[in-house]
């Protein structure tokens, strides 16, 4: 009986890993085919809870290539190892299922990228003369490829450009969306380089329910938002990809080019796409590897393939560069080098990236001081305790406080902000007196924002987004 | 022992029966990634012999969907259907196993397009005005698709354009080229209609090894041969892909529309594209579709979308537009309507298209009077018989005569050619008589094309290739 009962204990126990491992592909095929929010969401917690009954049963948690009775040896079946598997880092989905957010020590890992150490920071202020801005002091920007590349052609005297970009969704952006540009202008400034910002129409217009002219008007007014942040128009050249194919004698060549030496195969382990998905979607990625090569843009750097490309990008985007650095040299170009930033977590936690469809996930570009003030009081995920007593006593979680997350994306003073960790975590401050901090960080900020947004004339965006000679010193 | 035998006789069928299916599926794959001639002729002739053998063993022809021991009820076992059965046409490989070429008949059956008739040739005569072309007359251009929607629009004064192409994978055009071409400027002169002439570099950059260079050298020099037919210029735009997609504003929007609405399944189901197909391949497709719809040439038409396109191109070409009619109405244009044209056979024989590497497979649009002799005598594949005597008693066979062949498709003379016809087949006329007629006909056509061709100048090439408004009277 004991037997029997435990050869049932077994098939169940097989039963619920082949459920796991059929609703994690489903999971998988939705993310694939970018299904709606909803459905993925319910699809994840369906998947949770059947590894909650598995982990229930077995007393251990389930792992993908280990079926119940057949445990793999010299795996790590630590809890820390479970919680990294669970995270999901594509172009189009962030998943996690901690509250601290994405565990990027293991995305490094993972994705076979370099951590941006305090010997590289230092080197960066030694070639550029700068105190390295704050998102590098502070790990947002944490992981890179060939940055020390770059620095040896720097300090060199030869030239590099930089390219990051965006993908219009919708006329609204909130703060989180501003991350790579803010760092791209101080790249721009500290280094003095030419600039090429994509805005991806053509990848919105084959991934979301938009026409062609929604998605050009939408890269249009996130134009705006990103003049906004003060690059150097002489300096910067911004292109809506489905205007620019058409106007470029360099970036068509380039996207052939790099579509002949990538196959099927290889952008379906990349990016997860099936035979479901539409061509366009399929070879869309060699639209956005093609600005990292300098001829893409005759009109800047004329035929020259010689130029090196820095990107600036959340960590989501490597996907694309990993594909443009592995194609790179059988087409003769230099591979981009990259500078890979954490993900800007929604109000509601670090669990998952801040959509822009959803108005109180995050601060929006266009947020009032009221609406801010709301958002922040009402939404921001705390990582206080449940009563002022007990906060004091114990003090609060700065690692999975919203709030405080924010502060280390925008509160500037190094000093202001540990004094603030050390209070929250000591229990000093309390949960209203760090949001009312953050408030009013925020606060003028987005108002600054909105007011040299208000500058940028349909004159001033034309220029940026018209193809041109840029002011540079190249040898 | 008798059942013994028979088994054994089974077991062999079978085996020899999945031969054939693999080396069938290794043929396909040789295709459908476009292997070296040698390599797929070789695997072609193994095939052939495969099935030969079985036939030998069986009594009857291999059948791919009926296993020995397992007929299929209902199936047609005739010799017919077997030689249907083997001819292969895509728009890379032409292969049939027939002297006779191509089963024309069954393959509109297959395709799913209209055979041209008389009927619609006269209501062509009575629109123009114009006896019918003899590429008309003669079955050359032999199915088509919505003709009739063409001429409706035209008898009702809409306007329609004409659209046709070439992939321009050497210098070297031999006269079966022409053929599209030359119906085309007919079609141009009776309807007096704007044309557009695609050279497809980035295609042939993307199957060959080329350069981009070399492609776009290609298209240049192609279209000089185009030009020398003698197109309007004040009507006709001929572009390269990899320069036009730089050019125009309105191209590419229209191949994202197209790959927006076509999916990975759908091509490999027209195309036989396989997970190892590069992504430029994979999505080419797109690229030739997109000058169906009128606002690609927003030079030519304005933003209009509704004007009918009619593209008279080789039957091989029809799995592009099959696809582009299927994504039409989809993206709200009009399905463009097809002229089919049968292919023009290789001087060894109708089995396969002309290859543009083997220089003596055709006549070259390069070639002297004195190599157009010497190819047409040594290597025209001849219907006659093996003695004079016995040529005289039965007579030869137009029917496989490629010198015959090629008076059809040169000859205008429709009493002359009949008068051949008759003579070659009662034996009245010797193989020698009818090659001098076919090399008298060849001789001036190729020295006046090289005669025009020479007028061609670079100028007059970039002008036919700058986008521009063209002259027509549209409504």
């Amino acid at each position: 009986m004991a037997n029997m009962a435990n050869s049932e204990a077994c098939a169940s126990a097989l039963e619920l890993f082949n459920s796991i491992t059929t609703q994690g592909e489903h999971v998988r095929a939705l993310k694939a085919r970018n299904a709606s929010k909803d459905e993925i969401d319910s699809a994840v917690k369906m998947l949770l809870s059947l590894k909650m009954s598995y982990k229930a049963a077995m007393g251990e948690d389930y792992k993908a290539d280990c079926p119940p009775g057949n445990p793999a040896p010299g795996i790590n079946h630590g809890p820390e190892a479970t919680e990294a598997e669970e995270d999901f880092v594509d172009p189009w989905t962030v998943q996690t299922s901690s509250a601290k957010g994405i565990d990027y020590d293991k995305l490094i890992v993972r994705f076979g990228s370099s951590k941006i150490d305090k010997e590289l920071i230092n080197r960066i202020e030694r070639a550029t003369g700068q105190r390295p801005h704050h998102f590098l002091r502070r790990g947002i920007f944490f992981s890179h490829r060939d940055m020390n590349q770059v620095l040896d052609a720097y300090e060199n005297k030869k030239p590099f450009y930089l390219y990051t970009g965006r993908g219009p969704s919708s006329e609204a952006m909130h703060v989180g969306h501003l991350i790579p540009f803010i760092f791209t202008k101080w790249l721009q400034d500290v280094f003095n380089v030419p600039l090429v910002i994509q805005m991806t129409d053509d990848e919105k217009y084959l991934w979301k329910d938009l026409t062609l002219d929604q998605a050009y008007g939408y890269a249009v007014e996130n134009a705006k938002d990103i003049i906004a942040c003060g690059f150097d128009i002489n300096k910067t050249f911004i292109f809506s990809d489905l205007d620019y194919m058409g106007m470029s004698p360099g970036f068509y060549k380039n996207v052939v080019k790099i579509q002949k030496h990538v196959t099927f195969n290889q952008v379906k382990g990349i990016f997860g796409f099936t035979d479901s998905d539409s061509i366009g979607k399929i070879s869309f990625p060699a639209i956005q590897a093609a600005p990292s090569f300098s001829n893409s843009f005759p009109q800047i750097f004329g035929d020259r393939t010689d130029i090196q490309c820095l990107i600036p990008c959340a960590i989501d985007q490597d996907p694309y560069f990993r594909m443009t650095r592995d194609v790179a040299p059988k087409i003769g170009y230099p591979k981009p080098a990259l500078l890979h930033s954490t993900f800007f977590p929604a109000l509601q936690g670090a669990q998952t990236k801040m959509s822009a469809s959803d108005p109180n996930s995050s601060i929006f570009l266009t947020d009032t001081a009221k609406q801010i003030k709301t958002k922040v009081n009402k939404h921001a995920f705390s990582g206080g305790r449940d009563t002022i007593e007990e906060h004091r006593q114990f003090g609060g979680n700065c690692d999975v406080d919203v709030s405080f997350m924010y502060l280390t994306f925008f509160l500037e003073d190094d000093d202001k902000l540990e004094q603030i960790r050390k209070d929250y975590s000591s229990g000093a401050m309390l949960t209203g007196e760090l949001k009312k901090t953050l408030i009013e960080v925020l606060q003028p900020l987005i108002a600054e924002h909105q007011a040299r947004r208000k500058e940028v004339t349909d004159e001033i965006v034309k220029e940026f987004m018209t193809p041109r000679k840029l002011s540079f010193d190249f040898q």
